[in-house]
């Protein structure tokens, strides 16, 4: 099915989602983020057909977001690694955790979890703030449209 | 097409892909911040189809991110307004646009912005800490399974 296009938008939301917003790229991606490389690795861990993993990973490439490097074993495998561009996602995925952590399970139900290695503590909650510090809320917040965009 | 669903996951991010990672529902949750509440409105602002834009918001409503509410203008029409659940997103909507912002503009080229409206600027870049409020790298994050997935 074709889909709309967002890649001319003046929105930096709908240009990410025109960028990583199908299904099955931010869970490539996140895999990746667990040290999956192989395309067959990937496949099993995802259970998704070859040929969907195939485009995804293609345009997960065409976009920056991962490049193909040589296997670190030496074989002549490819394997796909994020970029800086990819590794910034980071903020999108532990978003969406920490969202799906708190209103998608069941009390006591157990899920995986992002702790920092040095404390073994889960991370902070991703909270929106000003340039000042202070905790922002949804009515704090005002989009502003380009000068060109209002004319 | 049937997708694959992750609404039993142990994963929170593949359980919130499951619930808002279907194209356009992000879109419709972003316009809602901006004060979208008809169904005309979200239909003119977005340029989706009828069906489409009932099914998306259809399942908003089903999962608790949204919620039908009477026309503030006492008409007889409905609204569709966002819950706490679905005001808890914001997180995600920033993650995804300042990621945007940074990577798919080219340097000059113009978007539209969030700042608070209180200081007139910019939120502050989301960043990941640990609890003690230290910035933390994808390196220093570790992905912990529950015990019984680890059985």
């Amino acid at each position: 099915m074709q889909r709309t296009r967002f890649e001319d938008s003046i929105c930096p939301v709908a240009r990410s989602l025109d960028t990583i917003g199908e299904w099955w790229s931010l869970l490539i991606v996140r895999d990746a983020f667990q040290g999956t490389r192989r395309f067959s690795d990937f496949q099993r861990k995802l259970g998704l057909a070859r040929n969907v993993l195939s485009a995804r990973l293609k345009k997960l490439v065409a976009c920056g977001i991962m490049e193909m490097v040589p296997a670190s074993d030496g074989t002549a495998y490819q394997q796909y690694v994020l970029t800086e561009k990819g590794r910034e996602l980071l903020p999108v995925l532990v978003a969406m955790r920490q969202w799906g952590e708190r209103y998608l399970f069941a009390p006591g139900e157990s899920h995986s979890t992002l702790i920092d290695k040095k404390l073994r503590e889960p991370l902070q909650q991703l909270s929106l703030k000003n340039a000042a510090g202070d905790a922002l809320a949804p009515e704090d917040i005002e989009l502003v449209m380009p000068p060109e965009a209002k004319a």
